[in-house]
């Protein structure tokens, strides 16, 4: 029998995806699973670019170019001046997907073995991005009971050696909702030019930011254009998860050119998600405004029936649609699967992830689970309600 | 100013779109450029691929499956089927195009400096691929004079160490159109469980095979059940290259499993691609058959016309849509960019792909360019007359 590669055995499974099997199961056994496992919200997507895509004229469907097309990164660029962030057609590269701005990034700029910072709790799938590209997650725990803040910058400082090449935050952040402030920006921004290191953000939830908090990019920061590297994505903006559509944007030309030649090697990104990914840019501001007064009505009523279980601890995400909850039980990877095996109320039963995936330190998470509100309020509310009962009748805590 | 990787430095440019930049001053300079360049066909998209994209009924463009939609997989294995390849959709991740599939198992079966032994010249990109994932291209050079012919099974014995993971084909060839016989097949599988290694072959040309001859794949051979992958692709078959849909196959579950973690961490496949390549599915065989003769024809138009060039070697491509021509000049990359920097014939000129990058032998193919006909006949007379007047001009030969 061949071998699998070292890399192949040690990628992790994903924590969002992996119990999905024991979800159809349960289904086939009559079973109703409330999916709260995954950011697949069920909002629709933009009329404007569905319409696109039904009306588009292409005879032949060919390659676009390997940054993308000259037309759709222009249009973006529009888009992110009113973000307050000025960059031109040349400072972006469209990609499959963030996943792939991602990979492409950390492929730009580490080797083997080179190290990456990362607050943790972090978006599952870095875990897997960084085994594929064999470089190490160097973690900084941030804890559920500041709100999964910004660690102190001295606990980055002391982790930085000569093999690290950068500072990776998502903001909002996925699993935890958290929204760096402006100060914690500032912060990261002296540490990265101390070192001479990147600063990535992974900024695609920039839209989903609520209480009247302001989403500051780290491209709109002055004096760290040779360091700072955006990662976004259509998938959650527009509800268009499955376009396959994101950009990595840098004004550091050394940079984005050797990004290039990753992106060339694939030829290009997926010519029928660029038309929607374009049209959606003319999505008008009443489907954002209905969409965040959806999100916030939706984030309100989980966190408030979220606090109403004995032993279950949550803080309120500021941003994104994610949050991480601490639950009365020693192994949430263990309840999570059991939920699905052996758990229903009235023949219903939620789906969440494990949040251990969520981080790199082994051990830590391991009560947690992360939960998406990409549901309707009623399920929202059904979903905690199972939640409650499972804990109550869970045998192993 | 942070560094970039020692990786994305060595990351080659693509031989393929290196150029497009002076071909596009060409063309602001007046000139028109025939682009022989690239492996873009002319061909229409099966209406029905168009169409199901044209009348989707999706509201929420959401993520599929990270191995590809259910239905999508059950159907390309009735596909299958008709090709005498026996597997069922557990066998099957469907990837963004083939280029996905390509960096899933090399990640999947190889390690950092591990090593893979490719016939050349081979598809260019495979050497962006080994770059991202630190892996060694092992070369074992076939002829011109061979028509690229498998070299001497011996040849690719010897070369075997313990770093050595698999052995990789592209069947027809791109960039030399060789189609490999059953009896190469055969050597290539003794050899392969001779030494307990994967036998990966790239086989997106499929149908494009001429002259009466037949495709023979690895998945049809038994007893290579476990050291058989196939990668696939919708990019030629349907000339649909900007759907980015192509899939991975094998019946080693150890192996499958473990591309699928990879698939898992990029979330999944385009979604309305896999509208479009699940209908395309159902493109009549007069599609293809048109298609052929199309190619062959112009196959048939472009060796006769190169033939007629003196100092011009080519031999006649037995499938794909490429040929590799050996040119009376020292160096094929300086031509190429001449030939769109400093010629034009009546205000035309020609685009075609210095070979050098379909090797990793250096020095290898300094005298060759890949030549795709996937032009119209007239165009394809134009371009090699304007070649043929391009070498009479060439002051650097």
């Amino acid at each position: 029998m061949p071998k699998i590669s070292k890399k192949g055995i040690a990628m992790p499974e994903s924590p969002i995806r992996k119990l999905v099997p024991y979800a159809e199961k349960a289904i086939k056994k009559g079973i109703k699973v409330f999916y709260l496992n995954i950011g697949q919200p069920d909002i629709k997507t933009p009329q404007i670019a569905l319409d696109a895509v039904k009306n588009n004229t292409l005879e032949v469907l060919a390659y676009s170019r390997s940054e993308g097309s000259e037309i759709y990164r222009k249009k973006i660029c529009a888009y992110y001046k009113k973000q307050n962030i000025t960059v031109d057609a040349t400072d972006v590269i469209v990609t499959t997907g963030g996943s792939e701005a991602l990979l492409f990034t950390l492929g730009s700029i580490a080797d083997q073995s080179d190290e990456i910072i990362i607050p943790e709790p972090f978006y599952a799938n870095y875990n897997g991005f960084s085994t594929a590209s064999g470089i190490k997650i160097v973690p900084v725990v941030s804890s559920i009971d500041t709100g999964f803040a910004l660690p102190p910058i001295e606990d980055l400082d002391k982790l930085i050696t000569p093999k690290t090449k950068a500072i990776l935050i998502c903001n909002p952040g996925n699993p935890t909702g958290y929204l760096y402030t402006k100060t914690e920006i500032e912060k990261l921004k002296a540490l990265v030019l101390k070192h001479d290191i990147f600063l990535i953000a992974d900024e695609v939830y920039r839209e989903f930011v609520y209480d009247g908090l302001q989403h500051h990019s780290i491209m709109s920061e002055t004096g760290l254009e040779q360091h700072a590297i955006m990662i976004d994505s259509v998938s959650k903006r527009y509800s268009m998860c499955g376009a396959r559509i994101g950009c990595i944007v840098s004004k550091n030309k050394t940079f984005i050119s050797t990004a290039l030649k990753f992106a060339q090697a694939r030829l290009s990104p997926p010519t029928y998600a660029q038309i929607a990914s374009e049209a959606a840019l003319e999505t008008p501001q009443e489907y954002f405004d209905a969409v965040k007064k959806e999100y916030v009505s939706r984030r309100n009523t989980l966190i408030t029936a979220l606090q109403e279980i004995e032993g279950v601890k949550v803080s309120t995400p500021k941003g994104a649609f994610y949050c991480v909850v601490e639950l009365p039980v020693k192994d949430a990877d263990h309840f999570a699967q059991w939920l699905l095996e052996d758990f229903n109320l009235n023949n219903e039963t939620v789906m969440v992830a494990p949040a251990s995936g969520f981080y790199s330190t082994p051990g830590e998470g391991k009560n947690q689970v992360r939960i998406a509100y990409v549901l309707k309020k009623s399920a929202l509310i059904s979903a905690v309600s199972i939640l409650k009962s499972a804990l109550k009748s869970y045998p192993f805590k």
